[in-house]
């Protein structure tokens, strides 16, 4: 995804590590250690990560001194991998945030097959498809491709790089491709991890009024045909959402959960990161997942309303019994 | 709402459905059963709808076999009338996704009594009142109305046909009259209903920052006078607001439900859909409401906070519980 | 903050209130007792005020009949003091609800240290430090200032008079420094309180997308450095938040309320107005906060999900227990 090459050695020396391997090793993109390919460097943060260090294709690894022994790879050993890899981003990033001066909506005025309305912003290298509507105050953001006969509502704004399938729906003041939540320690403050990765929306997806889905941190965020977001629905990075599923308004779903097809998934949950959600789930609304839900069947897990006097009370006993 | 007419043989025609009944009944309009007025056709999907299918004043319904020995009127038999009715929306609809290509910003700007910003884009038939001002970045959709002395913050969207009445305040970034969430199940994807209801906010409404709220889908969405909502906010298609209530932050209202005058709502509630809420009603905040409120009064229902490892044992204690 | 001045006499005139003290006394601000300093007029609307009251540095007092004789100050005594400040806010607003008619983004694009998008609006004595970048679509109220190198995604909202440090990032369609919720009982009706006060990011903050982050009514709204926030974050107006503190999406947090430093609070929590958080507290998502948390540590308060039919049970038997 990068078009950036740094030889290991200058990737050593940027971040002040040690290499054990080969110096003059290529290295032309960051990777989890999961999706690495030739060319990836990876990391490794902590002993959790061992499992998949040696079944991985990466080319090479950030790691810590003490983990150090267990890598077979070529290696640059740092006393923070995570801060490193923080650090690396910008390295690898095409653009450490874009300016956009440059506005080439009027190339595509001249389309008949493509409007494109007043007040929109369409960056560089950007492909759109046939029949597809632009409302005013929109955002296209660099590299950005938009499939035939898309509709997008006023002042929706799309970040560099973001892909759309065919007949996508997206409604008024969402954003799609932005960052994810990425920081990592750096003494007494925080190093921005830039979201190096991308956003995939399938065919025939529906967006939701002021809904935000945030791009891969490396890799992407998924979300698959006919999937359809009610307004409010915040999705984070490197989640994947299978076919068909409906997620209802103000639900969030945080990084690098992936739910199944077929779900219809109610308003106002919460879930949690890293998990899986089978196919034909139905979560009730208010529903806070915390973890995997490995059958199909429904779920449910909000909490009961009562007249506050009774509900005093019962929060009481609560309290009582976990005071001793 | 809809300038559209078919003869009831042009409708089941597209729908490829059998006619009992006048097949030259002329149909203007696509109705639920209780807010039908001749002209219409209305549809039951399930036996729930019998109660009121016979007091209707629709002119024709859609109906599946099974159930049309109870229909006395005219009708159209169809395997799935939900589906039906998703695609008849399209026939409906005064333009599915219109084209904002012509901008009648400017028709604006030559009075005195109203103030037009830079950015704006205003659709074709607003009508605007005296002592308006419309702040950069808005969009006003087809057919809008917005009543005297209204101000609309920045990045404003509003919807065709949407309308405002006097003395509204619109916070930055909201969007109002967006299409709520209606699909009906299509063999293997979902067929997307069409939004062909409205929404209405009457006079010395406020609505903050970053809210939605969604049109009717069929019918109308409703805030009455004086209704305040906090930021994020979001009301679902058919909702009604009584007069005087003020909603706090990030409360979720779904589709259909009702609640009544000089209530106060906290911030971070999920109501679901088609309830009724008494007037003079208190909701503390986080509060997930599953069923009518009845009588005025307060109530609560968050979750109580713990330190996380009490917080874990009661988890464990409640699920243990469950495990049988 | 304000600009105006005006005599005691000439305010207890406007609000038909009646002055004990000297009507030639000149008040150029409104604060809470508090906060305020030589010249501003205070409030108080009941008895929890007392304690403050003759403390405060406020030159005269908005107060009850009832609770007169416990003043030692200037002051105007009104009916309902709380409407009576509703009242007076008109009266201090620079301007109420401005027009946005004549935009300076021309004045800026002349500087090569400066880069302003197509399609933004720059309001009136707008400072703006070297290196920001302002995407399409972005609105800068007047006298607000930025500070070098920031960079704002596009269709970002910033109100009047908000201050932004340096190298803060702000994600798209945020809204930073609205009105928070403020109105006063007027009959049959609601009073709007004028929101006077400012909003303050300080350097290294970062604002996920669609964020709303309100002024203060009186006094401010503090970011302090460091600060991260993840999308669709609502914070209320007069917060304030510690160094280094991260929140996850979604997460409300009412007005008033102080967050501490290095704080970790996850996404979709809802917690109230006017309490404390201590530093290095961690909040685990979906958490409900109710009262103040005066030691650091890990909180949690979310409910347990449920297969369906076991959480009506748990539900049934709840409501049992409250049944009496």
């Amino acid at each position: 995804m990068s078009k950036k090459k740094y030889k290991l050695s200058e990737i050593a020396n940027y971040l002040g590590g040690e290499i054990f391997g080969d110096p003059s090793r290529i290295i032309n993109n960051l990777s989890s250690l999961k999706e690495a390919q030739e060319g990836c460097l990876s990391f490794v943060y902590n002993k959790k990560f061992l499992k998949e260090l040696n079944k991985s294709s990466a080319s090479a690894i950030l790691i810590s001194s003490d983990l150090k022994e267990k890598c077979k790879k070529d290696c640059i050993v740092v006393d923070d991998p995570h801060f490193a890899y923080a650090r690396l981003t910008k390295l690898f990033a095409e653009e450490v945030r874009e300016t956009f001066l440059e506005d080439s909506s009027k190339d595509f005025s001249t389309s008949k097959d493509i409007q494109i309305s007043k007040n929109v912003f369409i960056g560089q290298n950007v492909k759109i498809g046939k029949g597809v509507i632009i409302s005013p105050g929109c955002f296209i953001g660099n590299n950005v491709q938009i499939g035939e006969e898309s509709y997008l509502y006023p002042n929706v704004t799309i970040y560099s790089s973001t892909i759309l399938g065919k007949k996508n729906i997206i409604h008024a003041n969402s954003v799609l491709g932005s960052d994810g939540l990425g920081f990592a320690k750096k003494n007494d403050s925080w190093e921005k991890i830039e979201h190096l990765g991308k956003l995939l929306l399938s065919d025939d997806v529906e967006v939701g009024a002021a809904c935000t889905i945030d791009r891969g941190s490396l890799g992407k965020t998924v979300l698959n045909s006919y999937v359809k977001l009610d307004n409010q629905v915040h999705i984070a990075h490197n989640c994947e959402i299978g076919k068909n599923t409906i997620i209802g308004a103000k639900t969030a779903i945080a990084g690098s959960t992936k739910i199944g097809e077929d779900c219809l998934i109610g308003g106002g949950c919460g879930i949690v990161d890293n998990i899986t959600i089978e196919n034909n789930v139905r979560i009730n609304p208010m529903t806070y997942v915390t973890q995997s839900i490995k059958k199909s069947g429904i779920f449910s897990g909000g909490s009961i309303v009562l007249e506050h006097s009774k509900w005093l009370k019962h929060i009481t006993i609560q309290k009582k019994q976990f005071d001793d």
